[in-house]
């Protein structure tokens, strides 16, 4: 089946807001087995929204139509889609007292404008909006799905996941189920070549690779009459990919993350972690406080910016940034040294390099980044060659720290090697 | 004049990347004057592409087409408009040596498929570009301009700015020029009524507001015969704007961020700088360490997510702890404390808060924030309630304390005040 997306909302014509919410939903359908041959925006505008539903529904089996769906005179999306469908509305009572029920426990005043949002068109399912006023809508009519969601993603986000998949997974003649093998320490081109032959060859499961910041992500889809059978064509897939790239797999769980996978491990084998961060500016730590309950292994973060910084907190010598530069393999030895020094924790960090866009020399080149990783004294620095501006060299920067911590944990534990530039 | 963006690559299709360039070109042409009410994402497909491009030439004077330029032969995009306009392409000499010189420079050997970048249709505009071998291409007919730019922002960005601005400029009427004025400290909703009279009543100059995480921009553009004649129309409005919002106009620099106006606070008084983090993990710092030479006040920072770490890295009493709890007006107060004993920093700032999902009370829910500014041992301490899930709670967050540490230097210095509640 083929979906459409339509992201209603002047404000995305004017660039005030980037639409996170279309790349969301394509991701989603793409899962789901759905193709998506066009995206649209548009704006709260009646005669346009019109058009663009209408020229949508002659091309598409199912719409995804989000925005819009507020309580003021400019949010018109259910009116206009109605009125494609054919539909009038009324007054949907439990609408009604769902939205009753959310200012009151908010304790805030409702006005009047407020009920506009409990009207819904006829014959159509509604479905429960718990993150705010809105109810969703899904309109179908002769093979042709309409689904209205609401535009600020943290309610659209809970409402897709728990009531549309459930509804577009049912449209499918067959059953689709994926599973997400996470790999990281493998470049994009490197990981498209390993697997190929198998994309070659693909029919079902099918294989799509998805390029990440410092992590590449290969999502293995199939259809079946049943999940169960979906599942059992999607396993052996899996398998093969996990025996193609060994320990840089770090999950094939769509729910964790490279930063969980590295807290996940240190939690396992029991290792406190301080993090020093140069370059980075403190861009590490916070992706690990990105996981709820990381202060059990996290016992702190150093920033350290400036030479001083780097002197007073971790005790890196005068002399030796004097010698080799603060951007060197040896100043982020003795960063990751001296945090394991100061801290006693169990494994450390430090994280040193040239983000730009000034700084750089023929020697030392805007990009050039120094990761040390300290585990119970056994340190590994490395070299790393980054480009594309400074958030983006920093972006990296902080990937490949939680690669190379994860590699030099797992390393400490047991036998695996990685093809890693040691120095 | 009315423009449309037409953004194409399987891969925005695919949900494999986020459509950024069609909020940057948004927001630029809003800034130039066009209007936009069509955005457009089509796949690397030649009928839907050639239908896509037709459809929106019938609707709007300008098109801006970005992606599908590469040496591939999925790359269409060239081809395809080319034949909509009724244009052949031919050998561009001077785009075949840009191209040479491009791989010669990086050492980097030419396969065939990339003089393939070299064809360009006739009559048109070629555009150089500087970060990549796709040209951009301009081509004009029976007033309708059609732009094709390289879909890499890195490529995209620098080539709209050089050489598609002045293009589209000229091709009004008037001259439009406008001045973002950047607001912090005020909510969105309190800025909008604190000029609905002036946009209400807008004419030329018009104000558009735009909300940020934590600020507000105001925009204020206007069009005239020439630039003198546009600035002039601009700046009374500025000037009222900045009379209306005072200190918390942070700037009136589209460079200037609010992480660059509270570092150049702070390099303009000679003042050095010290953050702990508890809840935002080192985002605070991340953030100043955006600004490129901040090295210069930016001492380092704390990342004391534990308990442990607040104890052992600022201090912060086990008793007072176990009293008020991590997250209190007392434990914020201590960390901006222990940081300034600890550093001799002249400002430091401590942040604790509960970003959830876990961890909130009745008494304390998810959203509560304390953050303690501690400007040469006069400490203010504010409490926040953030909504929105862990990344925005922590993102509101920062944004809360540069704002703070921006008033608090500003009101050390002098006597203005501001609204925030002092605790």
């Amino acid at each position: 089946m083929v979906v459409e997306l339509i992201s209603v909302g002047t404000e995305i014509l004017l660039g005030n807001i980037v639409n996170t919410n279309a790349a969301y939903l394509s991701e989603k359908c793409a899962g789901l087995g759905l193709a998506c041959y066009y995206q649209d925006v548009v704006g709260d505008n009646e005669g346009r929204l019109y058009e663009t539903i209408r020229t949508a529904l002659s091309r598409a089996d199912i719409l995804l139509i989000s925005g819009g769906l507020g309580p003021t005179q400019d949010d018109l999306t259910k009116e206009v889609a109605a009125k494609v469908m054919g539909k009038s509305l009324y007054l949907h009572e439990e609408s009604k007292t769902a939205i009753r029920t959310f200012f009151e426990k908010r304790g805030l005043e409702i006005t009047d404008n407020n009920w506009k949002q409990a009207m819904v068109p006829e014959d159509c399912i509604v479905v429960n909006n718990p993150n705010g006023t809105a109810p969703g809508i899904i309109m179908a009519e002769n093979g042709k799905h309409v689904v209205l969601m609401p535009g600020p993603p943290n309610e659209l986000i809970p409402m897709f996941e728990t009531s549309i998949i459930p509804y577009l997974a049912k449209l499918q003649d067959s059953v689709i189920y994926s599973q997400t093998v996470k790999i990281c320490g493998v470049g994009e081109s490197k990981a498209e070549t390993m697997v190929k032959d198998l994309i070659d060859g693909q029919t079902n499961p099918t294989i799509a690779t998805y390029a990440k910041t410092g992590e590449v992500h290969l999502r293995v889809t199939a259809g079946a009459e049943n999940e169960k059978a979906a599942k059992k064509l999607v396993k052996p897939m899996v398998k093969e990919l996990k025996g193609r790239f060994g320990s840089h797999v770090y999950t094939t769980d769509d729910e964790v993350t490279l930063e969980k996978a590295v807290v996940d491990l240190l939690l396992a084998n029991k290792l406190s972690l301080v993090t020093a961060e140069s370059c980075t500016g403190g861009m590490l730590a916070a992706r690990l406080v990105n996981v709820s309950g990381v202060s059990d292994v996290f016992k702190g973060g150093f920033v350290t910016y400036s030479n001083k910084a780097k002197r007073r907190l971790l005790g890196v010598k005068k002399s030796l940034l004097a010698k080799h530069g603060a951007v060197s393999e040896e100043t982020a030895r003795e960063m990751a040294k001296g945090a394991a020094l100061v801290s006693k924790a169990d494994v450390t960090v430090g994280i040193t390099g040239i983000a730009g866009p000034d700084g750089g020399t023929a020697q030392k080149p805007v990009g050039l980044v120094y990761i040390a990783c300290d585990v119970r004294g056994n340190i590994s620095v490395r070299e790393y060659h980054f480009s594309g501006g400074r958030a983006k060299i920093r972006e990296n920067t902080v990937s490949a720290a939680l690669t190379m911590l994860r590699e030099c944990i797992l390393q400490y534990y047991s036998e695996v090697t990685f093809g890693g530039k040691e120095k």
